[in-house]
């Protein structure tokens, strides 16, 4: 017998198995997240990881779409795996049109993305974020980024950072430098402004055939400025979107520490279906964006025929778990019993029963360790006691329990457990 | 704008969508069953919906290989989505030989089979089961048969029968009928056992190649026996299996109710990688076995090439829910606070902090509605309090609770939420 080579052992590239620490750790964070998004009154979704491809594939951009597991079934269906939940929720509430508005809903599932493996960047992995569904409203911008601020401060981040955009403004800029036509260009270089000198992004614009000069003032103009500071540029770009970024910015004020938050032009998104704020959150000095996220207000009229405005944001949930630091919790076992022949099988069924009525853990001896191996046994799990019903115990009528932390041995009356 | 067309709204065909009163009860049964696995010892395990095509083929027989979505990634590896969780565990085991036996594991996740949709088969749906690795002791038989019981009882459906036989019987069966060879058909005809009449199955086992004679002995030993009958049975047919038997029995009685338990031969199972007990479970009149499973215990070394006796059982958890009745558990919205104009914006995101920290759902108004809209809003999304914050109740200090169950209507001071 020889099993399989090594990679087939193995989760496929960019995938990870979840051993019971690690899986517990992201239970954790499931229920961490998912106590913040009910708080603000947001109501947990799911859908199956197969989608429709034209679904998936409408408003995914081209970078995404290239990334998207493709597959037919058997009678020759176009189908992929789901690469967020922002399109299968558009497509969910594209039937479900009678809820009442705004809807808000949350998920802590898993995406998949056919993308390059590497540090914080899986192919398979999981997402939590929130959708609220039905609103223009300023006041609905702030509260999404107020989850998304309560939700990393209760996963331990309390070290983050906010930077918001909204890509009206850059249209703005782009409108007043007369450089409208290249907005796709543009985005595409601010989007690497923060991995790439400033020489190559300028490079990016001007290759893209604008000017340097202008390709020099949209590179300076996407610099960090504070909220406040943003209401003034914006007012200056355009008087009504000014507004209603003060509006917003008065209502995250209210909320969330301001200085937790960054304007900056240069966050984009790399999803197309973004049409105002799109935000991105950071985490200490974690490199990657741990979460991201803005509005929508076309995607889903596209599915529904009805025209909605939403946002929301999502999390990518094995990055925040590094950034914080959660990889592993131990789920140690409460009781351990050993007996030595079938006939105490009974009693130690009975007191099991007790125990897990009352709440813990328990395991029976399957009848092929002995006392050593098994005591051994125990102590590799983790076990927290190891409960002995012997020949002599049954003749007392007790149960021998050995604290395995403290090193110490009580006996109890076997008849606390029958009862 | 006129969307997309219906059969892009709805799921792919054979899958589902969990609005929240669906999957709140999905999360219950998750939370029950978790429970009990976990009072048993057992610890929960996560792998990749998507696996090595070789992985999945290796051991799952010609009818469940069939059913796999099968597709290659970008650089051309063969791919499947996961059939169940029994085959993921195996690898994941083949690469932590290091891990103290034996190894109690459990899982609540999603599996797919690309099979005809039907009442009570999804192409993509959740499986619930318990994998115990590493001992061919008959305890580990009986304790798995435990917690699948103690599974059902605690999910609603104390009206379960569990049906039990053993492979090994039905090989010695035909042994003893000299018709060893022909025990693939056997298999086929014998699963069909519940679902046609006794011509048909006969004719499946006399078309195959056996005797009338034999086939209809075949069918006539494969009814149903109490345990302690098919004790005798099994003796006779080999004393040593008869044996082993008797004790798997004796450790039951011990454990669960015997009277729910049935020993029967035509309990064959689908999947190809089973080698001894093997038994399904059924809820009341629910048509359909709601779980299952068995002894598997050439799986494991296959992987790993370590012989590694092992078994589990899984419950198909839509049809759990189908069977207990469980559809839709409603999570109501806590507060819903109203406010008229912006100056109260900051008081209502101080007392929605406040009412969150006390474990409370709360959402705040986003500006947009009539308090006439917001109150059919509450009531419709099934809110339990509206909460008023006026210019007459700033002045007077003070915040309006309305309960909307009970009709009622108290002022509070808002000094108690600014704490």
């Amino acid at each position: 017998m020889s099993g399989v080579p090594d990679h087939l052992r193995r989760p496929v590239r960019g995938m990870r198995d979840w051993l019971p620490p690690q899986f517990y750790a992201l239970r954790r964070m499931e229920e961490v997240l998912g106590a913040v998004a009910e708080s603000f009154g947001y109501r947990r979704v799911e859908t199956p990881v197969v989608e429709h491809f034209e679904v998936l594939a409408k408003k995914a951009g081209e970078e995404v779409v290239k990334e998207i597991y493709y597959f037919r079934d058997k009678a020759g269906r176009e189908l992929g795996l789901r690469f967020d939940m922002t399109v299968p929720v558009a497509r969910v509430l594209s039937y479900n049109l009678d809820l009442p508005r705004p809807v808000r809903w949350y998920y802590f599932t898993k995406v998949f993305r056919y993308d390059e493996p590497q540090h914080g960047r899986y192919r398979e992995f999981y997402q939590f974020g929130v959708e609220l569904i039905g609103s223009s409203s300023p006041r609905a911008d702030a509260e999404v980024v107020q989850v998304l601020a309560a939700s990393l401060e209760a996963a331990g981040a309390s070290n983050y950072l906010v930077k918001i955009n909204d890509r009206r403004a850059v249209d703005k800029l782009l409108e007043s430098l007369g450089a409208a036509q290249y907005r796709d260009v543009v985005y595409k270089a601010l989007d690497k402004k923060l991995k790439l000198p400033r020489e190559e992004v300028v490079g990016i614009m001007t290759e893209g055939g604008l000017s340097r000069e202008v390709a020099e003032k949209i590179y300076d103009a996407a610099g960090e400025l504070s909220l406040e500071e943003a209401v003034d540029v914006l007012s200056k770009l355009d008087p009504k979107l000014g507004a209603t970024y003060g509006k917003f910015v008065k209502y995250l004020e209210a909320s969330v520490p301001l200085e937790k938050m960054r304007f900056d032009m240069s966050i984009v998104r790399g999803l197309d279906y973004y049409t105002g704020i799109v935000f991105e959150a950071f985490v200490g000095d974690y490199r990657l964006a741990v979460g991201g996220g803005g509005r929508y207000d076309d995607l889903l009229g596209l599915y529904s025929g009805v025209p909605t405005p939403a946002l929301g944001f999502a999390v990518g949930v094995e990055r925040l778990m590094e950034a914080v630091g959660l990889q592993a919790v131990e789920k140690p076992l409460d009781y351990y019993i050993y007996i030595f022949d079938d006939d105490a099988y009974k009693y130690a069924v009975a007191v099991a029963r007790k125990l897990r009525a009352g709440g813990h853990s328990v395991v029976i001896e399957l009848g092929e360790k002995s006392l050593k191996d098994a005591f051994e046994y125990a102590l590799k799990i983790g076990a927290r006691h190891l409960i002995i019903i012997g020949r002599r115990e049954l003749e007392k009528g007790v149960v021998k329990i050995r604290d395995l932390e403290k090193r110490e041995e009580v006996e109890r009356p076997l008849s606390d457990f029958l009862a």
